[in-house]
């Protein structure tokens, strides 16, 4: 649900989880308060297209290799994972390289959703250098790339080298403190993605529709559209998978046409009516969900006929500032619109206001460095 | 010459190691037979498609920058440099590599000419691993890639990351001993490039044409054409320069018609008379030679209007066994053509049959690992 339509699909990476884990197998969940300021750990992800990524079997160990590969160039034992995208198939392995190395997780990540490129999290955009980067294939080749400036260079060259690699590689970003997590993460990223999974699963036991599952752990979900897939117009270059979609409409909906774009992720979606602006764009996150079997589709598995139901959520508020806007915001995907906020948050926290006023982490000025 | 139109641009590698060298500086240049079986050097040379090597100003210190980080890879100093790649901008490089470390380079090299991909020389087709592996950019950005399996994932890896790197970039491809380069080198091709260098430069002072100067130096070389460029297709992707040139003949050819494709390197010469086969074929060496000049010239300088001289020289033996044609013979460019060797060798020296008779290491099995 959260990874928008890319992150990786979670059907091999889930299984990959379940094999790491075994009958038994635990990952301790760690809230960022629990750290200690000078802890620190490598932040994990996949990097590549999803339509390559569904095509690829995950290899054991690969994300632990991952961890180990950051403590070796940090010449310390790492004290956590830190998660660098939570939707998607990018939710499941931080948690492999947590189960591979015994480390604890954090439950935060710098997204709250799925983003095409590096340089698109809290993290990178508030100065988190992309060191130590490594990036493996899944045969045991590991790079490790070092001086590299900023997360631009370190998305041009990783993107490259995941090409290379075939289309998908498990990626360490650069690294976190504690500190660096508490004022910059997304809290609670990871229990809201349990949340929706369990509320889910508790649907389809009863035969409930998983939208309604969905708006109960996220309020502020609104349902924009029902409509059958017309045309999928997609292709997989330069190490993404993009493309734009076609949905004739469908029971009220009937008569309308709704156009949603990717990059790996939902970026636009718009009405074909004449009406000015788009119904939701970046960061807020659009969410298509099988008609029939209620669950979410991603944009790898696309086609013509698929019944959906078009969810929009509200971006998180950290994804919200001007900083992050210029990275995340439709303009910076090279759309002429306007970024018109979806009204709530996608947490269920206190209202953004007023966690600026109780949370002095707020006052930090984007872009502050903290490497 | 050596560079059949590859290997990079020579005027901006001269510069660069002309820098390097200082008024006074000065490089020793070791036979084989004087390196100790278990000295070791890394393999340098630059990685890309020279239509972009020639757009980029070397950047100071980068090649001696390979050279330390395969010393940090291996744990030990290196006892000398390995020249990847004789041909081009890449006969300069390790040059660059060894004025910057101090250290010797070795007069063999592993092609007696270029090629544009990274397996295609007598050390990886022996079963050389290229380890450490190394790749850099102009910026100080390094990478360094592990338990890369064979030659041909380091070429695909290390392609893949030297377009993200922006089409050009340092490369260490593995390391050989003493022993190895004395049994795979093609030994004398540093000092056959600097006699063919010397050549031009007394014949070019003295306005005698510089045609005459190369066959003094390599009395097989052989005059296939005079022609004028009259068509250039060219398209750089996927880090090569690939294309095809037409020549129309002038003086003795006039009413021939010349094609020459290429890939970084010149690959292939035909004529367009209908008549069968090609003038001359990979491994054998094509050398356009500009015909007022008389400097070569480079797959990245090809345009419209040029008056050509077109040489080939046969490739030295060492690229002739059976072994090495499966990767450098035209048939693995795709060519449905024989290789049709040209009469003699590359280098002023026995025969190949009295030298395999004399030499030893030409009884090893080709394929042989050293590793």
């Amino acid at each position: 649900m959260l990874g928008t339509g890319g992150g990786g699909n979670t059907y091999l990476a889930g299984l990959d989880l379940r094999r790491v884990l075994g009958p038994d197998g635990a990952v301790a969940i760690l809230s960022p308060g629990e750290l200690g300021d000078h802890d620190w750990g490598p932040i994990i992800s996949g990097m590549g297209a999803p339509t390559v990524g569904i095509e690829r079997v995950p290899t054991a160990g690969r994300f632990g290799r991952l961890v180990r590969a950051a403590e070796r160039t940090e010449g310390r034992p790492a004290d956590f994972v830190a998660i660098g995208e939570i939707g998607g198939a990018n939710a499941l392995r931080p948690l492999c390289a947590a189960a591979e190395s015994g480390l604890p997780i954090v439950d935060a990540d710098p997204m709250g959703r799925a983003f095409p490129e590096l340089q698109m999290c809290t993290y990178m955009v508030a100065g988190v250098a992309p060191q130590p980067l490594v990036l493996n294939d899944g045969k045991g080749v590991e790079a490790i790339l070092t001086a590299v400036p900023d997360s631009l260079t370190a998305e041009r060259y990783g993107r490259a080298l995941t090409w290379g690699m075939g289309g998908s590689a498990g990626l360490a970003l650069g690294k976190v403190s504690g500190a660096q997590v508490r004022a910059l993460g997304i809290p609670g990223t990871l229990s809201l993605a349990l949340s929706v999974g369990r509320e889910m699963v508790r649907a389809r036991a009863r035969k409930r529709p998983t939208m309604e599952a969905l708006m109960s752990v996220v309020p502020h979900a609104r349902h924009l559209f029902t409509g059958k897939v017309v045309d999928v117009a997609r292709r997989t270059a330069a190490g993404f998978a993009r493309g734009t979609i076609a949905l004739e409409g469908l029971a009220a909906h009937r008569g309308g046409r709704l156009r949603i774009d990717f990059q790996n992720e939902y970026l636009v979606a718009r009405l074909e009516d004449g009406r000015d602006g788009a119904l939701c764009t970046v960061p807020d996150l659009l969410v298509l969900l099988e008609h029939e079997s209620g669950r979410a589709v991603g944009t790898e598995l696309l086609r013509y006929g698929l019944r959906l139901e078009v969810l929009a959520l509200p971006a998180p508020y950290e994804l919200r500032t001007p900083a992050m806007l210029a990275v995340v915001g439709p303009q910076a995907f090279g759309y002429d619109l306007e970024y018109r906020p979806l009204p709530g948050d996608l947490l269920a926290r206190p209202e953004p206001d007023a966690a600026q006023a109780v949370a002095p982490r707020r006052e930090r000025a984007p872009g502050t460095t903290f490497v």
